[in-house]
Parts: structure tokens; sequence; C-alpha cells
């Protein structure tokens, strides 16, 4: 083992709505210790980030303080929001990795230390769109695989509340589109009819997802306000049980996310159909979303593993917190 | 005025999910009276439909008992359901007058009286669609207008929580669709995060609202899980007040009914603009859509007057629960 790999050099830190993620990191970007924090910026009482912050890295910052200084910090996601430590304005597309890293605003905690906070990604136009977090993750992915940002561009699927799909060229991210998937999906489930005769199922009912998604792609044209009907009435009509239902709606919602995006590259005269595309996110909506992308034709789109902290790391790195060179691979 | 003007002649009900509302209408349809309750049979202990039957119509039944029998009573909605009083189960489309009195049910109150309740409209396919009550006010606006059921046929849209939009031929019923418009806007404001930077406007924004429509009309192509977003983004942007994202909201999503039902209607060789229909609901619902409709080249579609208690007459009439002829204007 090098020496450098076993060292920690950087603390890394996820910090979303929900949760909060930390990652020591050695100077090479392996990931040398891990701790996780339902301390989401959600769940925090006002002003609570310096505590929270503490909990979660105070041990490793003690243990690893050095004469020299402190262990370097950096964090993304929501705790750039305005509603988050400390507000890093969103930078606009085309954003490359050197406009993140300018971006970046730093608040300083309790016992000193420096938290690099990076910003989120803003494109503007009638359809404006933000993200944060889900920025770093891209970078994270063009670090593992740099020939994604180059040979003539990428398309980056985020599945989750807020699902995002990037499109990625020449190393930055020129455009997104955000898709309300999941957070829709929980609303209607909890809070509308459709709710009401679903039962939780046992495991994962693969065919009543593929039944949504293969309506969605087939008969949505009148679109998802309708197709979403249907969860209920084909239980009326006896065709799926109160099991399949949160399935199938799932399937639908996921569907119809994929016959817009489809509907957005059919007018750049493209498709889902063939296309090389990469996926970040759980492992188990990722594979939700694989099945969904097979029935439009698109078989290729492997999640790529540890976006998070190779993005953090990328930035960390370009930002000139550590001092190794960027890994490419 | 004519006698059998004044002569109560029939009580008819529109029983729903919420709401009870009864009409006391003389041999020839004309509205004598009317009783509102919040008797809904969501708001119902099981079992209680005939005390709410008896608080709201028992005076009316006490008052014009004959010695021949005691005033027929017919009831539409979702009283018929399986949740309901008695259960009236669908008749299948296309669905006619007549199919709708075939399908009839009666429960016995328990003072005696029978009450007839109307089936709903049930729709096979790939996408079935189910209606309880509507299919009741539409025959209520054929009963105003004789015209729209037979002149090359009629598109007739109902908005609320689950919007119908009906295409009836031939005075029936041939085929519709659901869109659950109403209950997505409550679901998504009381139970995302768009709510969050919402605030009550003082009345309804019309710019913001048109705003919605024409977003969803020019640039929805990605499905409105991903314009609903823009709520949130026109936000962050500056673009759109707190105050003002309820009614672009709203205009978001009936926008996108409106054009998943434009891409029905152009498959059809046909579309919402220069078309004529009608619209059945309230006053202020109805305005909007009409405004909506407008946005999409739709000039024409009044709203219809109390389709409810003439479709219940008609189909009581039909029934022969009461003896004077359809009106038929």
């Amino acid at each position: 083992m090098n020496a450098s790999v076993s060292t920690p050099a950087l603390i890394a830190l996820d910090w979303g709505t929900t949760s909060l993620r930390a990652y020591l990191l050695g100077a090479d970007g392996a990931v040398l210790d891990t701790r996780a924090s339902p301390a989401g910026i959600m769940n925090l009482p006002a002003g609570r980030f310096d505590q929270a912050f503490e909990e979660t890295c105070g041990a490793w910052l003690d243990a690893h303080a050095t004469l020299a200084a402190p262990l370097p910090v950096i964090a993304a996601g929501m705790v750039g929001s305005a509603q988050g430590w400390v507000e890093a304005p969103y930078v606009e597309t085309p954003a490359g990795a050197d406009a993140l890293v300018a971006g970046i605003v730093t608040v300083k905690a309790a016992r000193g230390v420096e938290v690099h906070v990076v910003p989120g990604v803003l494109e503007r136009g009638v359809l404006p769109n933000v993200m944060r977090g889900e920025e770093t993750q891209i970078f994270g992915a063009l670090a593992s695989e740099p020939s994604l940002g180059t040979s003539g561009g990428a398309l980056i699927g985020l599945p989750g509340t807020h699902a995002k799909w990037a499109f990625v060229s020449d190393e930055r991210i020129e455009r997104f589109y955000t898709f309300m998937t999941g957070e829709t999906f929980a609303a209607l489930r909890d809070h509308s009819i459709l709710g009401r005769t679903m039962q939780p199922g046992a495991s994962h009912d693969e065919q009543a997802f593929i039944r949504g998604v293969d309506t969605a792609r087939d008969a949505g044209h009148a679109g998802v306000l309708a197709t979403i009907f249907t969860t209920r009435t084909l239980g009326l009509t006896g065709q799926l049980t109160g099991e399949q239902q949160p399935d199938y709606l799932s399937g639908l919602l996921i569907g119809h996310e994929l016959r817009g995006l489809n509907e957005v590259l059919t007018r750049e005269r493209s498709a889902l159909a063939g296309k090389t595309l990469r996926l970040i996110g759980n492992d188990a909506l990722c594979d939700r979303y694989r099945a969904a992308l097979a029935r439009f034709g698109c078989h290729d789109a492997p999640t790529v593993a540890q976006a998070t902290e190779r993005g953090l790391y990328r930035i960390a790195a370009r930002a000139g917190l550590v001092a190794a060179p960027v890994r490419t691979a």
C-alpha cells in the first residue's frame, strides 16, 4: 500500500435536504472512512449546521490535525442553498469544473476550519432549471470516464425525488432537465385517491412496473394527468391488484419521464433507442430506470460508481485543496 | 304560472364524494327547492346514508306525500359506487340514456321510499375509464341542447378534481378521458416542495395563470413532470412571486390537460383550435378553462347551466318516474 493512499487529505461532504454523508478521502481520492447522518438541512433547526458538522466530522478533524493545517473540507448539495449553512450562488450553464471552483463560497466552522461549499448550477430560459449536488456527481462521472465529456457529448441521468437529465459536452454541463418524478409519485401515493386502493407489496413487482412503463410509452399521448387514473381503473376492473398498483404507478411516471426525455431528443434528431448514457444514483432505483430505458430501446445505461465522492475530490483538487493531481480513471 | 310547474313531482339527488345536493323538481323539471349538505359518501360513517337522506329530504317527503304514492327519488354520483348506499354496476360505453335507465338499482330507505340510483359508465381498453355522476350531467347537457348529441358529435368537458372529457354522438357517450388535474394540483401544492414557496394570493392572478397555460402549450413537450419544477425555479430567479405560483401551477396543469386533449384530437385529424365544445362545472373553474382553451384557439366553450338537475330529471322521465314528457329545451 502506498503511504499517500492511507493518509487522510480531505473531508468531503454530500450535504443534502434529508441527509449528510461524509467521506474521509486520501490524497489520491481513495475513501478511507465514511459517516452518515440524518442531519439534512431540512432536519436541522436554524443555525445548527455547526453542531451537525462537529458531530459528523469532529473526530476526523481531531485525529488528523497536523501542525501545518487542519484537513481541508469541501461540501456540495443543499448546504449551499439560501436555506443552507452559507449560500453559494448558482453558476450558470454551460458550467465547467473551473466555474464551479470559482463559485466556491467558504464558511468558517466554530472550530475555525473553513468549509468550502460548491455552488449549484442554474440554466436560464423559459424553463429555468437548478441543481445542487448533482453537478458534483456529474463531474465525478467525468472523472471516472473522461471520454464521456468529450466524445460528442454525453447524457447523464440522476434518478430521484427530482430526477435530472444533463447534457454534457466539452467537460461542461450544457443544459439539463428536472423531472419531479419521485416527489410526484410520493404525493400521489400518499395524498390522492390512487393511494386508497394500494397495498404495500412484499417485493418489487417487475411485471406491473413494466406495464406502467409500456402504457406511458404506447398510450401516453394524452399525458400523465390522464394515464395515472388507470392505476385506479385497472384495479376497479380486476386487472391490477392493490399490491401491484404502487409499482404500476412508478412505472407509469418513470415511463412518462422517459417519454418526455425521448421527445426532447427527437427534436434534436436523436432518440433514446440505441443511445449510450450513464446513470448516477442508488442501485435499486438505477435498476428500475435501466429496465424502463430498455423498453425505450436503450440498453447501454450503466451506473457510475462513487460519483459523489469522486466529484467532491475532483473539484477539491481543481481548487487546490488537495495537492495530488486529479485522477482521471 | 302553470299549475304543473309548482307541483313537486321528483326528488333528485346529486350525491358525490364530498357533498349531497338535493333538488325538488316539478313535473316539467323546474327546480322548486334545493338543499345542500356536506354528507358526501366520504363524510358519512358506514350505513348512515339513511340518516343523511332523511335529514336532507324528509321534510319534502312529509310535505308532499299523497295518498297515491310518495315522491319518486332519483340519485346519481358516488352514492352508487361500491362504497355508496347501494352499488349500481357500471354500464359500458357506448352508453345512451336507455342503458343508464336499464342499469338503475334501487335501495329502500327506512321510511319505505325507494331511491333509484343511476349507474356510472365504464370504458374498457388499455386505459380504462370510469365516471359516476358526470354521465347524468352529460345527458343534462343533451337535454338542454339536443343538437349536441346528433350533429356530428360533441365534446363535453367537466373540469374538477378528476376532469372528464367526453365524446358524445348519437345521444350516447362514446368514450371519455379522465385527467386528475384538480387532485394533482392539490397534492403538489399541499405535499411537495412546490407549495413551500407559494403564498395565498388575494385574488386570481390571470397573468400567472395564462403564463402557465402557455408554457404547457409551447414548451411542454418534455411533459408535466418536467414543467412543474419551473413553479419553483421561476420563483428562485425572481420571475414569479409566491402569490403568483399557485395560479401559475394551476395554469400549467390545465394547460397540460388541454395539450393532452389536443394530442388526442390531432390523432383524429381534429384540434382544439376552432372547435365548439361545452363545459359543465362551477362558474369560476369553467372560466379558467375557457381562458385556457382560448390559448389553444378554442373560443366557443360555453358552460351548460343546470346540467345536473336536468340530467337527473331526464333520466327519471325516461325511467317513467315522472309522467311528464322530457323537456328538450
